[in-house]
């Protein structure tokens, strides 16, 4: 729209046709299912609805149900992520809150719980349908699904959108650790909205 | 543990048993299902074993699976609630993000959109399992089960403890909307964490 404060008066008539055009088409795709549908974003959704996606994690299904890039929240972020038995998110790190509430099916939560230079050998942790785990902030970690059936969990982050820290392996330095951001699933809005600053 | 600072020597000794003493309930409080367990909470637990109630709201049956005051969270806070036919909230705002999922039942969000002085009558949304919805921050609003069976609801907020203003009616100005802080699933624990600090 900054298009509209500048040029001579034809060249404005062109402008502002084509904003409008745009901004049209813009609205049109934000109420219809975009994948950026931060604006007019309707306040009820039916999550069946919502686009899923791998984002190139094996065996993963992930939905964000209410995010930053994706719908505008500016403090907290949901997802409904499925593993298929054997999946697992990356050995990862991040300075936000998360919380995790398991739905379905089971796996292991494994926590780095010492503050060395690098992760180490890490704990344990059984999760199973019904219980629910939240990982210390910048502890290193992973979830995977160490059972038989489909691990269902909805996770709630802090401070999105997310920076995530990965890990080879749990002997990597925390220095050689590799910031992904945007997150893969952030990735085609983030792009979009910084579009839309210019 | 400030007793073992002060006093004569074997008035110290009474005072240090009287403390570990003191100590070792605190831990075993914390670690057996103590309502305010913040210190020594673990990793995972079992959300079908955390304390529920109705907090005086009939037909409601809240659990906090990860709180500010009972589990030392600082951004977000995560709600399991279950709402009989015809339960519902108060009437209320609060100025931090929420957002619903639905996993079970079907209800109605009444959601006062007009920025007057009061809320006026509000927009019905239908809500249903397998629904996610936001409310916009400050926006008075209502969740009730306006169905058959019961409504159960996974809540986010963010910036922990809740804040509530609740109202009467849709047309209490919003200046006459009272505060209730802290809200009643938090006044155990928020009253044994101000203690703590003395």
């Amino acid at each position: 729209m900054i298009l509209l404060s500048v040029g001579s008066s034809s060249s404005s008539q062109i402008a502002a046709i084509f904003s409008v055009t745009l901004l049209l088409f813009y609205f049109s795709e934000a109420t219809l299912g975009s994948p950026c549908p931060i604006d007019g974003l309707p306040i009820v959704r039916n999550i069946s609805e919502l686009p899923q996606d791998s984002y190139g994690i094996p065996g993963l299904t992930h939905m964000t149900v209410a995010g930053s890039v994706l719908h505008g929240m500016k403090e907290v972020e949901i997802w409904l992520q499925t593993f298929a038995p054997g999946a697992a998110t990356p050995i990862h790190r991040h300075s936000c809150e998360e919380v995790f509430v398991v739905l379905k099916g089971s796996g292991t939560l494994y926590l780095a719980e010492t503050h060395g230079s690098f992760p180490g050998k890490p704990v344990e942790f059984p999760i199973f349908a019904n219980s629910t785990l939240h990982v210390p902030i910048n502890d290193a970690h992973q979830v995977k699904n160490t059972g038989n059936e489909d691990l269902q969990v909805l996770v709630t982050i802090s401070r999105p959108p997310i920076k995530i820290f990965t890990y080879d392996d749990w002997f990597m330095p925390h220095t050689a650790a590799k910031l992904k951001f945007p997150f893969f699933w952030d990735e085609q809005c983030f792009q979009e909205s910084q579009k839309d600053e210019l």
